[in-house]
């Protein structure tokens, strides 16, 4: 008999979209166990936690979500009731969440020291993104130094990492490279203000980004729009 | 007629125990506009919230709760199914809650940006505490370069501040600076496992510390025991 070799866990930011759904895929590829995190922060595209769940499914990955109220800080076009817009502006857009990706990191932080995980993933992309602060590869550097001081496995000498894997892909790479690993695109909910079923508008930034992202990489986009 | 002077914002963590009390009273003391933030994390002495509230009554400071629900995570005494521990033991103790200052300060820069806040106050300290990693002065510097990093008012040039005024105090220098700055610690609430009322064991590490404090300072402890 073989004995299992037993894997290192991770954990993985797994919003619903397609970005953390080719993460969690790569995550998968490199050997780990994977825990998939999703956050329901009140966002108003909520159906997509339920493309969360499917994808985490699809790649065998325990999931967990974690419930915490963003509403009640406001702020943001997709917690508040600010419209989301439909063509692109200058600057930092109002669908930015006022420290959303600060805010999910250090959630997924207390899981990982509770599985005792030294590694965290998620899908922030400097590329082909809507310009916010916290999708920079500064950021990103930053929270694995906070990370390192922050718990106790960095104090006891472990050294935690923040993975970003798409962080320099384009769009169309990331279709490219989630192909290669059999994400199922049609199950994944980028829309920021998709309905109750998942259906995308088509119309706002996170709509555009990800269609242009089939168009670039010459493959059909398998998006439901309503 | 004297034209109001516009006071800057601050968002202040306030638990509803002792440090963040005083913590709260020397933000009001330098000026500041206080926003008191608590975090609703699911723990088990609940009752601290109602002292936080009236802590941030008695400092005329707007008091928000966020809620977020590390019980789904769980790991520590304070939010699972884990016996709070009666006498002091060696290393990172079971009350510990994974990464729960980087998840209270992620929130409370979340708050900060939506307010225009440059300016985040918590009580942690260094010296009387309990030994968690995210009390350390390292911890707090890391996170204030982290919050420049995640913000739009960091990438637009503000200076982000985090604020541990107590960091280096003793527990009975907390206790004068507080009755300096007419704290009322009889509202305050530190104990790991107070009941609904709000009053204390007596015997856990959050207790022990509070009233050596007292003792220490050389006044009369107010804290209401059961």
């Amino acid at each position: 008999m073989f004995e299992e070799i037993k894997k290192a866990r991770a954990v993985i930011l797994v919003s619903g979209g397609m970005d953390s759904a080719v993460t969690l895929a790569i995550a998968r590829a490199q050997g780990f166990a994977c825990h998939a995190l999703s956050v329901d922060y009140g966002q108003r595209h909520i159906s997509e936690l339920a493309g969360a769940q499917r994808v985490a499914a699809q790649f065998g990955a325990v999931h967990k979500t974690v419930k915490v109220d963003l509403r009640s800080i406001g702020g943001s076009a997709l917690t508040a009731e600010i419209a989301v817009p439909e063509h692109a502006a200058a600057g930092i857009p109002v669908t930015y969440v006022p420290a959303r990706n600060t805010i999910m990191l250090a959630i997924a932080l207390g899981w990982a020291e509770v599985l005792g995980a030294n590694d965290i993933f998620c899908g922030v992309n400097a590329i082909d993104y809507s310009g916010y602060p916290d999708c920079r590869p500064e950021f990103v550097a930053g929270f694995e130094q906070l990370a390192n001081l922050a718990t106790k496995a960095g104090v006891e000498g472990a050294q935690l990492h923040i993975h970003a894997p798409l962080i320099h892909l384009s769009k169309a790479d990331i279709v490219r490279e989630g192909l290669r690993l059999d994400v199922d695109f049609a199950t994944t909910v980028s829309c920021y203000q998709a309905d109750a079923e998942g259906r995308a508008c088509g119309r706002c930034d996170a709509c555009r980004l990800r269609a242009q992202g089939f168009t670039d990489a010459g493959v059909a986009d398998p998006t439901r729009y309503r």
